[in-house]
């Protein structure tokens, strides 16, 4: 089983509206709303796939069982720690000229107790899973080391852990050392301390990202595929060429892939292909975190993997 | 007891944050949300004066829950219908200059045997209430005769009604005649068939509208106050003069108090009264349908009725 964390959960909520005229009153003439966080798209990504998946995480609120059921009505098991907030909503507002205004509400402040459910409910999970994958950003309330401590309890369990997530929350999660991170290239440039020219300093970076303990590490180049480094042997990924109707979420696909693979005991290379086929995949739909399974496997065959020393 | 009726309940959510850019991602400061819709006001009001009200409506979905709940803290009974679609949010996004721009999602379809519940339910009611006030607009899928519908069904249990909507909903609901309705200066014209030039002829309107069955009308001046008309007498009623914070629901909190005073059995006069004390009372907060009691008694004396035959 894969278990996906999503600690920032939230309703993604798109309001169809002809014109966002500031400072008057608008009538939405569409609204979709369906869960969203990084995590709950990777989830989701894994069950189109039919593999078996469980999302966690905290909610809470209206919109906390909102999500839950929304995920019950997609097919998607879920077992999250209830919390006295009230999960945040993610509001994307598109007029007909497809401009896209996004306003991200602050999301709840966890309690002391709440952490320590999530502690309690990971260990369970985590002695179940293959995959551990936590995704998205940290809420208020939890300490930046949150994401260590976790990936900690994770790996007593015996579960392999992927983190994606990004600033601050990834350099203090990393410190645990997960099986598999995905950071830009900004990133892996504050963590060398030192500026990235070329695919090829960018290599050798992720090549010193290994040696520190993370066996895994994957870095996006959106259409043009991602470079990776997998136990001091790196990897040149070329995406298919697609026309993309919406690239939110290809990362949350990528992952998905990744995590399917390993969870399956693929070769890294047929891990990679798989991650992404997925986020191409991801591409092709409006949703995001959304695939056509049929996409995937007809992608599958298109993705070309290069080893490159 | 006073008995309000919201068929198109809202999360009324006020977004704070430094400026709305279109095309962008914004982070927003601060998220305030609370029970809505025009009824829900009303009923807040005649609540925090101490006075017996239930509120009753259409909720459904997680935002049903939410108004439920909330309306459950804030000390206000309540006894919706239950829906299968999902409540609407009206969004009020607030920058930094205090410019408000706001969305109003489209809201639920009702089903036919949800109407059906609600003409039972509100039977039921009715037969326990003084006064059943029916407030804002009409959700999709009711036909433009429902409000006369209901109107007829509580006034057949023996409550004095209250009607305060606008445009289609209004002219509609008005044939089935309620005790009291609060149209605009456009609204009466219509009815009319004749454009209003002054006072005189909005003050000849009201008394010609109480010949056609409906007892007393008023129309809102603003901060200048109204003009009402009972049974064929005409009232002018000046608003004590006040530093305005938050004009929104100064209307609902009118509502509010005209239907405490006439489940009181007070004298029009004192309904005028409390009606326009309520209303400049709302106008003192910055929350849209509250009142502080305190400011409620301090202007009920400086408010000033005058008969104008």
């Amino acid at each position: 089983m894969i278990v996906t964390v999503t600690l920032n959960a939230a309703i993604d909520k798109t309001y169809h509206l002809p014109a966002l005229a500031a400072g008057q009153v608008s009538r939405v003439d569409r609204v979709y709303a369906e869960p969203g966080g990084k995590g709950i798209n990777v989830a989701r990504v894994v069950a189109l796939q039919g593999v078996p998946v469980l999302a966690t995480g905290f909610a809470g609120g209206s919109n906390g069982d909102f999500i839950e059921r929304g995920l019950t009505r997609q097919g998607i098991v879920h077992d999250f720690v209830k919390i006295e907030g009230e999960s945040r909503i993610c509001l994307n507002i598109m007029d007909q000229d497809g401009v896209s205004t996004e306003l991200l509400e602050p999301g709840p402040t966890i309690a002391g107790q709440e952490m320590e459910a999530m502690r309690q409910k990971l260990a369970l999970l985590a002695a179940r899973a293959k995959v551990v994958a936590f995704s998205g950003s940290l809420p208020a309330g939890v300490p930046k080391s949150f994401y260590a401590e976790l990936i900690e309890i994770a790996q007593r369990q015996g579960a392999v852990v992927f983190l994606d997530t990004s600033g601050e929350a990834l350099l203090r999660g990393a410190e645990a050392k997960p099986y598999f991170i995905k950071p830009n290239e900004d990133e892996v440039a504050q963590w060398l301390g030192h500026s990235i020219e070329d695919e090829n300093a960018l290599k050798q970076g992720l090549l010193r990202l290994n040696e520190t303990g993370i066996p895994c590490i994957s870095v996006s180049m959106g259409a043009q595929g991602s470079l990776a480094a997998f136990h001091g042997v790196c990897y040149r990924v070329h995406a298919p060429k697609v026309e993309a109707v919406n690239a939110v979420g290809c990362g949350d696909a990528y992952v998905a892939g990744m995590a399917i693979g390993t969870a399956q005991g693929l070769p890294v290379e047929e891990c990679l292909r798989l991650a992404t086929a997925s986020g191409t995949a991801n591409a092709l739909t409006a949703r995001a975190g959304y695939v056509e399974p049929e996409d995937v496997k007809r992608l599958l065959g298109e993705v070309v993997v290069e080893r490159i020393g």
